[in-house]
């Protein structure tokens, strides 16, 4: 018989990760031998743990040993605990030097687009984004008129005119977060380097004014941005007349946009995940991980997000963070949803279930390193709220709900300009302006829906080792970040996917 | 000079409504003659009022009087006061008789798809819904591709193939109202008159399962009900294609429906009101009121909704309700929305502003009257949760937000087999699968947004009566229930409007 498999993490692991059901006696890498049958899915230690010594996994700390532990042993409740880990931030205590290039290592670099403000795009859209509701099928009208129009086919350089629609943008409070938040979504895909321009549209009389965005932050209309109010235009078919006009007269702008050579450290990198699997702390959210520390070292920016997911692996974040300010931030987010969840009548959980403990997942920490695996191992550089625009290189963090569409909005507001997406599931997302990789956690997904899944990470669990896959992930995203399309850009996503975040309530 | 023109809101009035400035000794209809000038938009006594009792606008108590007022007097705060109406909901103390054709009058009836459950559309569309943002991008590509194949052109009894796609189904609870909304929301629409058939498509692993929505309802798969399940289907490509399969299959029998003479008594007309201004309380409102007390005494239904717009004016709703149980819901989904609105951060404030009073609103009545208006003047019959199914004849309460999409979306989602929807300002609101008819308040709207306004009310000011402009509404109703298009119809809205309420937290 095979040797059983197993799943080293990350080199500064100390336990090993059972794919199969090791069987006592079974020979395990690096010369150890299983002290006991280990279930799939379990922890085996891969070197000695004294008592109180961390247990590491993803390379991070997930627990401390309770007893001395020795190479071949099962490590799980019997044998751990938390100490007083959970309640000690410890700011800044793992923070490193800042990643860079090693000596002799070639920088990395994509076919981007260069923007007039220094950053740096991965597509060269037409926007057409709506203030409210009540302007979405104006927005969308202007869009398919240009499309039927086949003018598009004479400016080849032009990646699409996309309308962004929403359900928001009235019945709210003219001031307070809401406002606020939908107020830099818009100016974060306004301001978008995957955009050469944006049309934007409104009603009228709705509480999410134009001229308001416009005056808070500095707009002026001009080759990258114009604006329609229907009330103004005469009603719907005037207001699509003007539109298609406007668009019109934005295309020979758009058109002249070159890709030219950048360095990845222009790279900023949404890091989603949905409908995940036993497998995504496993496969795709650890090769991810590694991908996003190549891309740190390059000097590029990487998006963690998705709070009410990680609640429970703070701790992690907090002693990752570069200053204790920085950690504090991480604190405070976990403390607003706390009472933002309770609010709601909710609470965030997401200590290990009865079922998560049988499959192999010890504390509430190893369960949201889970998803924070995928932000790998760098420092952290900074945090921010919801759709703010990211301005911090390295590995980061945004505020957002752990509902996709929603999430992934804020961070292409924070300026995303290449997103990769983990499920084990199987999710169907695509995004514009930005480009949506997904990663399979597991073969079969990847087999069952081939038209929807870029990379496959299932087979980490055939001996594709997790720095290799990273590896792949890394030149995929480069390959995409120059042009490539991802599978849902070929199916054509996104029209439907811009989802700002509803953080009140609807009046 | 021409005598200043004043209106007459409804027969059982003792003001009239100065549409010029009134000058002192002006002749005013009934002989009377202004004993004061009175400015636009304000009362002037058409009876005597004598000390204590009820100042009548729209039909209804706005104010009592503080002193004798003689005809011809200005009617303001000096002269008037509210007393303890305004803590006394004096329960059903107004309900009257069931409303019933008057004998020898002919009963109205319009061209109807009469259903299996015994109810009527009048429209008759497959609908494709989405159990979640993840799988609205299938349900567009569905509908897009069954166009393209141009086989409707075959089944010319169909009005249209639509997808209803949103942003919420996900990050959210599996229980509590929010999960119940979108239940209720989605059930509404799934078995709404004014569809042939749906399909239903998810992703696989939302919150909001397709399965529950079926034992919920006791849903069985068949000519009126079909689902899809991406992450079943093999991701999008197979699940579009399946779709496409669906609904070709659910052509020949959504074609054999044929319009038939109904009872105006099946129409169950949704009333909206969206960018009001000065005029919508003097013009559409009370002209839209006219024609729901006809259409409750042909036995139809009208829904009146959008909480917080007619707070304030609760008072008249309880007097008016068919029995205290009726009238003590008004008060609950008012004490209800205090709450939600203080625990957003914000509060519900429909108190007149000194500019709402120098321009003739005198009491909190009377501005909340003027989305009142709206509801004509009938018995409260009924008041009903948001997307909750409408049960009775005769006027009845619908709790929504006041943003008009997520209104609407409720009312349909109740059985609103026809919508009017009046504004002042000038919405570009459309609706599917119910027409929605648009009122302009003013002449000036109606000329500058023809292609969107359907009926101009502005011409009330002119001469029109609001019992003359009520027969055209309810006339318009009827053809526009019949088949004839609105205007919004005919630009080709109704593919953005679904927002079902969020009424909780995003997580
Ligand atoms: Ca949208
Ligand atoms: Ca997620
Ligand atoms: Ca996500
Ligand atoms: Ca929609
Ligand atoms: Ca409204």
């Amino acid at each position: 018989m095979a040797d059983p498999r197993t799943l080293r993490l990350n080199a500064a692991d100390n336990v090993l990760i059972a794919i199969d059901t090791v069987p006592q006696g079974a020979a395990l890498p690096g010369g150890i031998t299983a002290a006991r049958t280990v279930p799939r899915g379990h922890k085996i230690a891969s070197a000695p743990i004294p008592a109180g010594a961390p247990v590491r996994k993803f390379g991070q700390v997930i627990a401390f040993a309770g007893e001395d532990i020795a190479p071949g042993e099962w490590v799980h409740e019997h044998n751990v605990m938390l100490k007083d880990f959970e309640r000690d931030y410890a700011f800044a205590s793992e923070a490193r030097p800042l990643e860079t290039l090693l000596p002799g290592e070639t920088p990395a670099t994509f076919e981007g687009f260069r923007r007039a403000d220094g950053r740096a795009g991965t597509r060269n859209y037409i926007g057409i984004l709506s203030s409210v509701n009540c302007s979405a099928t104006v927005a969308d009208f202007v869009a398919d008129e240009v499309a039927r129009s086949g003018i598009l086919a004479d400016y080849p350089n032009i990646d699409g005119v996309v309308p962004f629609t929403h359900g928001t943008g009235c019945g709210m409070g003219s001031k307070g977060e809401e406002f606020d938040i939908l107020a830099r979504t818009q100016w974060g895909y306004a301001s978008h380097p995957n955009f050469a321009a944006v049309l934007v549209i409104g009603l009228g009389c709705e509480v999410f004014q134009i001229p308001r965005l416009k005056e808070a932050y500095g707009i002026t209309e001009g080759d990258h941005f114009q604006s329609i109010v229907i009330q103004e235009s005469g009603g719907t078919r005037k207001s699509v007349a003007r539109g298609v006009d406007k668009i019109k007269d934005m295309l020979a702008f758009a058109n002249a946009a070159r890709r030219e050579t950048v360095a990845a450290s222009e790279l900023s990198l949404a890091l989603q995940c949905g409908g995940s699997d036993g497998y995504s702390g496993l496969t795709a959210n650890p090769a991810l991980g590694a991908a996003v520390d190549m891309l740190v070292r390059q000097g590029g920016t990487a998006i963690l997000s998705e709070t009410p997911e990680i609640y429970g692996a703070e701790h992690l974040l907090t002693r990752r963070a570069e200053s204790e300010d920085v950690g504090r931030k991480i604190v405070d987010l976990i403390e607003w949803w706390r009472a933002y969840a309770a609010r709601a009548g909710g609470e965030l959980n997401n200590n290990p279930s009865p079922g998560n403990k049988a499959g192999g997942l010890t504390t509430i920490l190893e369960k949201s390193l889970g998803a924070v695996a995928k932000g790998g191992t760098s420092t952290l550089r900074g945090v921010y709220r919801y759709a703010e625009r990211i301005d911090r290189k390295g590995f980061v963090y945004m505020d957002t709900p752990g509902y996709d569409p929603v999430a992934a909005t804020g961070q292409v507001a924070g300026g995303a300009n290449v997103l990769c997406f983990t499920t084990g599931r199987g999710s169907a997302y695509g995004c514009k302006p930005t480009p949506s990789i997904k990663l399979a956690t597991n073969t079969d997904l990847y087999r069952r829906m081939e038209d929807d899944m870029d990379i496959n990470c299932g087979d980490v669990l055939d001996g594709v080792s997790i720095e290799e896959k990273g590896r792949e992930i890394f030149q995929t995203v480069l390959e995409v970040a120059s042009g490539t399309k991802s599978k849902s850009e070929l199916l054509g996503y996104g029209r439907n996917e811009f989802v700002p975040w509803q953080i009140g309530a609807v009046m």
